[in-house]
């Protein structure tokens, strides 16, 4: 299937070039969505708008279902204004929204009022683009509780509904109020008298639509939920956010918290252009800096002390990456346990208990290590206590930094991943030298 | 919901502790399985098994359906093995199949002897536990094609599948090879006289049983599926993989993914006791630590320049940090990419263009700054000089790092990630240093 893809972009290519529209249209229309969207990525450039142009509305439509957020506002780009709204009535709402959250809000405006379902999308332009509200779809099937299993399979046979999510169905009562739920396939095994009220399960598990997009993925997983349904205080059914949506979120958050810890934007791509991938990339690396210039600072105050015991600057370079590296550790667990919800701040005790712990035994095990080392390798057994006692120190405290940053950006309500591996080892940089060279200069008259 | 499981927990050991066991079984028989999980994590240690007596053997199958792989081990750890053999009969296949893998062959043996449903489930044995067709399940609904939609929905409610995943449904031919696949909501709002045949999707996107679970999950997601078949050969439908499964392996990778770049294992727990946190993390400070006395051998043989200039020791850290740290944003994006299928091998070249680009563009940028901070400072116009170049150097080689690494692994048939942060900054230390010291001395006339 993908190795065809590359073989199928060169025919497209050619068919686009030698203007043979109508064998190209014929080829596109039967590749599979996910697959016209590499195509898409892997042609060239100013072939694009040509390409886009060999889809009909509904074929449009599907393509922008496959494509990521930030993949849809390239193509978007390339579409013809005049045909956005028929395209966007056929896309799910939540899609339909997303792409009108990303147009100028005049031109937003304009589409949308010569969409013809427009009273579907704009409830959901109302809500933050990150929250249940805003990922939600309004493309769900409803039944009414007297119904029975028969009347809903007649229903449903009668109204066709072309809906994203048809496995679950809801049941709302006279004033639209979320009652039950049933699936599809309890509807179809059920006797044809039975009535739906009967069969479907009363309590339903719901969320409001400012939950966060996180929020909703735990619950889906937990849960192993095939859809979600978004209810607002007195249960009215405003729409249900899906599995697919769920997955997508949760790898976008794993995607955020990697390149959190390790400074990168959550929107990095090896695509992008150099100079804009350098530009993004720097700030962090002048946190970094900064946190680096502290560091140096330590250090510059013990410069008669090296001077006077060169082996220590041997030895700066490991205290300091020890450090930073048993931080890291702790670091990347903590934010991914909190993400994955295994952690949260009412753990926050045990975890740093835990950390603390585990980083007391870490620098028992190197430091009694790289003492050792330090002294058969300098013949100086006051250096291997001074290195010994630095990397203790230092890992000792790692384990704290490395529990303590994550859960207290969580409790500054920020999140918990955000250039904490920065923060994490300029913090360890700075301490790891000022433990090393602090006890060196106490314990100058035994180094020399 | 979340909040309430505290409160259920203490309730629950309560009515433990006073023997007050009918209530305790009406009370946990309310609760949704995956709660249930969560408060018997939160339950002190020695009412375990009291509570999963609690339950009924279908209880204790939803129970397990709703844990983690490495969770499961230590319930089944609790549970009376007469019992066993009758829970796996009503858990999903696949979950039965991983639970019999973690029991000593002799024992698992003998439970999959007694089992009712050991003819599904073998075959699943046979299969690479992280493969398709070991996190498949024999749970599908089958039709032939030649059935009416009538007939399909009076067999559907005849049989009454109490399956994992009935929203799919395989259509076979007489010799089981799958022919296509058709969804309920497409049978029951088909004309009853239809035949299965008319309305099927033929061109059914499926995998083999060797295809690797990080593989099936990537399919899953690009096509948006619900369900995937897993085929032999001959195409005949051995089960399916459901979107439950690549949600999970999809989580299970990124942790994975995280972990492995900082050096920590994958079953790393904030849970875990703090001795066996410490075992399993030192390996990789370990590692680290054998690159960073190659660093400080590096330094070792410059002990002469720094001695002279003391003023390099200060700046030592900053140019090996900033190596690192850009570095690290590299390898993140790369193994993050490489993950989400978004690079691949034939991407080598471009994305080492890409990445030495960038690193030289931030080299360009940093390498000014910290020259001239570093003249400024110092009054020394050469150590600006030194510095500035060493910075520019160690972040052009970062990038080169930072890409080749990961790609390299993978070329290796390695996990990409393993360890490779440790790698990393292991490299940009011992070169930094080189860089630095190397250069100073070489102009170490001009800086004194």
């Amino acid at each position: 299937m993908e190795q065809s893809v590359e073989v199928t972009t060169k025919t497209v290519e050619e068919l686009l070039q030698g203007k043979a529209l109508d064998e190209a249209v014929e080829l596109v229309a039967s590749i599979h969505p996910a697959d016209q969207a590499e195509i898409f990525w892997h042609l060239e450039i100013e072939l694009r708008e040509a390409f886009l142009a060999l889809l009909s509305a509904e074929g449009l439509a599907h393509l922008l279902e496959y494509l990521d957020p930030d993949e849809r506002v390239v193509v978007v780009e390339k579409m013809p204004r005049a045909s956005l709204a028929r395209v966007l009535d056929k896309v799910d709402n939540d899609v339909a929204a997303d792409i009108l959250r990303t147009l100028p809000a005049a031109e937003g405006a304009r589409v949308l009022s010569t969409m013809s379902t427009a009273s579907e999308v704009l409830p959901l332009l109302t809500h933050a683009d990150e929250s249940a509200g805003g990922i939600m779809t309004r493309g769900f099937v409803a039944l009414h509780g007297k119904m029975t299993a028969h009347d809903a399979i007649n229903y449903l046979r009668l109204q066709k509904p072309n809906v994203e999510e048809a496995y679950y169905l809801y049941v709302l009562d006279a004033a639209n109020r979320l009652q039950g739920v049933v699936s599809l396939r309890e509807l179809v095994v059920a006797p044809a008298s039975t009535t739906i009220e009967e069969i479907m399960i009363r309590d339903v598990i719901a969320v409001e639509p400012e939950t966060d997009q996180e929020e909703v993925a735990r619950v889906v997983q937990r849960y192993r939920l095939r859809a979600l349904p978004v209810v607002d205080e007195e249960r009215h059914l405003l729409g249900i956010t899906t599995m697919d949506d769920a997955m997508a979120v949760a790898s976008e958050e794993a995607t955020e918290d990697m390149y959190s810890i390790s400074g990168l934007p959550a929107e990095e791509s090896i695509y992008d252009p150099v100079n804009v991938s350098a530009r993004r990339r720097l700030p962090w690396l002048i946190l970094n800096l900064v946190l680096a210039f502290m560091a140096a600072g330590v250090v510059s105050r013990f410069v008669d002390t090296i001077e006077q015991i060169a082996a220590l600057a041997v030895f700066m370079p490991i205290v300091a990456g020890q450090g930073g590296n048993a931080g890291i550790q702790t670091i990347t667990l903590v934010v991914r346990e909190i993400a994955l919800g295994e952690v949260e701040l009412k753990d926050a005790r045990r975890v740093l208990i835990k950390e603390i712990s585990v980083g007391l035994l870490k620098g028992i095990a190197l430091g009694l290590l790289v003492g050792l080392i330090a002294w058969v390798w300098w013949s100086n057994a006051w250096l291997g206590l001074v290195v010994g006692l630095a990397i203790l120190l230092n890992l000792l405290v790692a384990g704290f930094w490395g529990a303590i940053i994550p859960l207290g950006l969580r409790w500054l309500r920020l999140d918990p991943a955000v250039a904490s591996g920065v923060f994490l080892t300029g913090f360890t940089d700075v301490l790891g030298f000022f433990f090393l060279l602090g006890l060196a200069t106490l314990l100058l008259s035994q180094l020399t």
